[in-house]
C-alpha cells in the first residue's frame, strides 16, 4: 500500500509507553497497568497490572507479558 | 491476481480518515469514533471513540487501538 | 498445482462488481449490497448496504468494508 | 516430505468439476451445487446452489464464492 | 530443529494409506473410511466414508476431501 | 531472538520420546500414550493411545497421530 | 518498525526464567510453576506445575510443554 498516511497505528502505543493504559481481552476480561513494551506481533508488557471483570478489580498481578492474539483493543488511559 | 480492479478495499478506509466511523467487532460490541490510522493488517486507531452495546452508547473510550483481527466491519458514518 | 482449473473462484467475484451480492458472515448475520471492490484476502467493499437478519433487513448501513476471515460465502444476487 | 503418494486430496476435487458435491460448513450448515470452480485455499464456487439444515433445503442460492477456511469437508455426489 | 528423530508423524498417515483410519473432527464428529491421500496440510481423502456421532453411524459419505485444519486426529484402524 | 536460552521447549518432547505423556485437548479431553514421533508444528503420533474424559478411560485409540494445533499442553508422566 | 523500544516484551519471560509464573490459557484454566524454557512462538515449559481452576490446585502436572497459542498471558510471580 503507498497511502500516504501519515500517522500510523503503532505510533500510538508508542505514545503509551510508561503510561497507563486499558487493555481489553477477549476472554471478556479486561487488564489496566502501565505499559512498559510491546512488539509487532502486539504482545505488550503491563507493570503493576490488574484485572478487570466487569470494570472491578478482580486481582492484582504486578508484571505481565500478554499475547497479542488475544488483545482486542488497547486504550491509552 | 490481474483482475483490472479499479477500487481496492483500502481505499475506503484511506478516504475515511479524520472521519467517523462505525467498527463492529468479532465480541459483538461496536465502536463509533474519528479513524486517525489504520494499516494493511486492518489495525485501525479511534479518536473520541465510545464503546456500543445494542446501539446504545456503554462507554467512552477516547483514543483507541484495535486489533485489526477482531474486526468484522468498519463502515463510514 | 499443475491443474487446467479453466475458471477460478474469484472470477465470479469479478463478474459481481458492480452487482448485487449476498454476503454471510461467521457471526451469522448477512449483508447485502452492492459490490464495489474486493482484494486477494476477499476483503470486501459493499455500498448501499443492508445488515440482515434471518433474512429481514435490520438496518442501513450505506458503505462497508468488510473483513474477508469473516465471510462464508458471498453470492451474486 | 519425499513419500511417493500417488494420489493428492486435491485430484478428488479436480475430478468432481462440473459434477454435483456436498459442502459441509463449520457453522453447521451444509451446502449442494455444481463444482464450477476451486484454488489451493480451497475456496470453491457452486453454482445451482443451495443451502441445507439438517439434510432439508433451506434455501436456492444459484452461484455461490465460498471461503476455503469455512469448509469442513466436500464430498461429490 | 536437528533432533535426530527417526519416526516422522506422517509416517503414520503414509503406512495408513488404503487403510481404514479413523479421523474425529472439531465439530465434535468422527468419520470413519479408508484413507486414499492426504498433504501436508493434513488434508485428507477418505472412501467409502460413513459420519458417526456418539459412535453410531449417521450417514454414508462415499469419496470425502476433508479439510485439515478440521481435524483433531486421526488414527489407523 | 538472541537470549541465550540454554535449553528449549521441544527439548522436553525429544526426551519424552518413548515414554507416556498426557496431551491436554483443546477440545476438553486428553489422551494418554506413549510419545512415538513429533514434528515442528507440534503434530505427534501416540502408541497404546487412550481417550480420558474427566480422568477416566474414555476409549483405547491405538496409534493416533495428533494435530498440533489441537494440543494446549503435553505432560511426560 | 523502527522505534526505540528499549525494552521488549521477551525480556520478562527471559527474566522469569528458573522463576515461578502464573500462566493464564484460553480454556479459562491456570498453570503456576517453574518456567524452564521458552521460545519465539511462546512455547514454554513449566517444571513442578500444577493446574490451578478458580485460583484452587487441580492437580499436580510436574512437567509440561505449553503450546504458545493456547496462553492468554504469563505473570512471574
Amino acid at each position: 500500500m503507498n497511502y500516504l498516511v501519515e500517522k500510523r497505528p503503532f505510533d500510538v502505543l508508542n505514545n503509551a509507553l510508561n503510561n497507563n493504559v486499558l487493555v481489553a481481552l477477549k476472554n471478556k476480561k479486561e487488564l489496566r497497568g502501565t505499559l512498559a513494551s510491546f512488539d509487532v506481533h502486539m504482545n505488550v508488557v503491563l507493570e503493576n497490572a490488574e484485572e478487570l471483570e466487569e470494570g472491578e478489580t478482580k486481582r492484582k498481578l504486578g508484571t505481565m507479558f500478554v499475547r497479542g492474539d488475544t488483545i482486542i483493543f488497547i486504550s491509552p488511559a
